[in-house]
């Protein structure tokens, strides 16, 4: 497994292009991704009751349609809470995507973010879809483009490619993902499109993204909020030509492994780059009983709003972190609980069975004022961990959403 | 039912003080109710599995003791996370105040709030102690100092009266309570003591508030942090002379009544005065299928972040109220929600059917930048309801939680 340059234009047969169709004020806000050939799909979406139109859209044909050839995304506007009217709105944007693109428009997904509540101005994506096609590109630079477009209150534009070896054959996986604001994953977060010309099964494509989710996206948190939009999807469209994975071989494996890393790697930095953020905090709960009493704590501390405006003010306040683990809703025995802080600078000891040890306070807070911290709890229990990702809680984070509508 | 002046030494025989005892910089810290006579007890404590060594305490007292006549309480340190050494001091605290009132130190309920993880001052607490008991009195000032040394980020004491009559007999019931940040109640909340000369069983006591707590300081959430020191305690000495209460008559539903005033009362001034708070937000599902539903939907709504700085900046950005229900884990029909909000300048309907209305937008912004704002979910599925209450977050929650400890 080999981590190259570019994003979702990185493996064999992909384009993408980024516009701007006048529904945000300044930046560019539509982007596509187009498959030369028809692609295998796999998809997960938010598991919040109130799903956005084109969430719906898209869970339908990721179940329904033989092949998916092109996405097409639209930032400013998230298309959620718009009735019938927005599936209306959300159909026809797939439909003049197929038209421009000359393929069936139930393969085309179609993803929006931002504001919930207002229909979307079809006006201006129309005008956007048939902008993005002529501009279709399979350079690094047309990865960039579209990574930028989806961007909403993203500081930083978010992809990744890998290339893996199956079968004697190198299959390319590239992705990218945007995501600050409204993030609590239930099921994956935000919008993730992870394109691969690998050769794999339908199911078995599937099945590697619905675990692998569990793990990445739903282990991070910005602000306790799951989004009315979440989707990662994941397109392959075989042109590596390796043999076909429809097993769970060593490819398979491999596969997983390397999908893994592109998950893990955007979830974290959807984490740091939550709204307002300066500093990625990621939490480890290790020698738990089970993995989902690790998942629970580890979540419950990167949730807590007084856990995160602590790392904000590098204040040592790890009293916190013990409480958001007690009101979690696992069960521990908070005596037995060894806490410790760790980031590039070192890792110190502040909690031996669940009560204050004399450390270096000075030290500590060096460790902690870092932009990644990592705090370890150990409940000796047994030997399952978990890692969750969040950000601090900042001035930024209100001023943010304070006023996102007016 | 009527509301009088005045607050924990309202009731007959009751007794209070607050001192100064050095263990916070500048404010009183310490505080103690003290009942001429002996008073039944009942208490409702953290659901949080770190309980810190006072509700320990207070659980077995409340539960073995025969009778209990005191109450001592420290703000400052929360005696939590301290391991045995914190249940010893927890212990000495009401032995020393058993002794200086000539007491049994098992009739001494102890009350600690402020920070987690350091151990608590003793000889500061002792003297603290000492000055207490001289300083006790049943005027409306001794109840105010004490409503006041309870007090840590709180910016504003909270205390009310009430008398009603039951069987012929005056009865008073008096409370004080305190709480800001770490406030997201999963059984009761914060420190809250009500004190009444009622005569009622301790079995009825118990249940009384018991139920009443459910919908009232379980509905409130300031930052979804459940803390480890949550202690609501009511004590009734009987000195009103009514019939003793061992049934479930129209006295006790009198008595439910009253105490269901001053819980709400208390809980709704907890919430206004979250930290770093400007306004109270109240929120009302109605017509749901089931108290639970309600309770479910109108929590996740307080307790989002995003609605709360939605709130802060007075943005109109309803599609979060939504989007909050949808994550809740409780079952409605996105698709048949009304949405209202209200304050004292009138009240305006955004939703209708979970698709926004052409409303106006100046007097909607107009009725949500009061102090009071209500949002009212109509979600169409039955008769039943449930109101909770939160506060917006806003950029002095972040300060004051960046520099707690520092």
């Amino acid at each position: 497994m080999k981590q190259i340059e570019g994003g979702v234009t990185a493996a064999k047969g992909y384009k993408a292009a980024g516009v701007f169709a006048g529904i945000r004020r300044k930046k560019n806000d539509m982007a596509m991704i187009y498959s030369e050939v028809p692609c295998k799909v796999a998809g997960t979406f938010t598991t919040n009751i109130i799903k956005a139109a084109p969430v719906k859209w898209d869970m339908k044909v990721v179940k329904e349609s033989p092949f998916v050839q092109a996405v097409v995304v639209n930032s400013g506007v998230a298309n959620a809470c718009t009735g019938k009217q927005g599936l209306i709105y959300c159909e026809d944007m797939a439909t003049t995507a197929g038209e421009c693109l000359g393929i069936p428009k139930n393969a085309v997904l179609v993803a929006s973010t931002g504001v919930i509540g207002k229909q979307i101005p079809m006006d201006k994506i129309n005008a956007g879809i048939h902008d993005l096609v002529p501009n279709l590109g399979s350079s690094l630079e047309h990865g960039i483009l579209a990574a930028e477009a989806i961007m909403t209150t993203d500081t930083k534009k978010k992809e990744i490619a890998l290339t893996i070896e199956l079968g004697g054959k190198q299959v390319i996986i590239g992705a990218m993902g945007k995501g600050s604001g409204m993030i609590h994953p239930n099921m994956c977060t935000m919008l993730s499109f992870i394109a691969t010309d690998a050769a794999i099964s339908k199911e078995l494509l599937q099945e590697a993204l619905s675990e692998d989710v569990k793990i990445t996206y739903n282990m991070i948190s910005v602000d306790g909020d799951t989004s009315t939009n979440d989707s990662v999807i994941l397109l392959a469209n075989g042109l590596a030509e390796n043999e076909e994975i429809t097993e769970k071989n060593e490819d398979y494996y491999k596969f997983l492994q390397a999908l893994n890393f592109i998950n893990t790697y955007l979830a974290k930095r959807i984490a740091e780059d939550g709204e307002g953020a300066t500093s990625l905090f990621e939490v480890k709960v290790i020698n738990a009983e089970t993995e989902d009493q690790a998942k629970t704590l580890s979540k419950s501390i990167i949730a807590s709003n007084l856990t995160k405006t602590a790392i904000f003010g590098n204040d040592l306040n790890w009293g916190r972190i013990l409480c958001a683990m007690g009101y979690s809703g696992a069960q521990f025995n908070p005596d037995k609980v060894d806490l410790y802080f760790e980031s590039i600078i070192g890792k110190i000891q502040l909690i031996e069975n669940g009560v204050a040890l004399d450390y270096d306070k000075e030290t500590a807070t060096k460790i902690i004022s870092q932009s990644e911290v990592t705090a370890i709890a150990d409940i000796k229990m047994g030997h399952s961990k978990a890692t969750a990702w969040g950000c601090d809680l900042t001035y930024d984070y209100v001023r943010i959403n304070a006023s996102y509508c007016s």
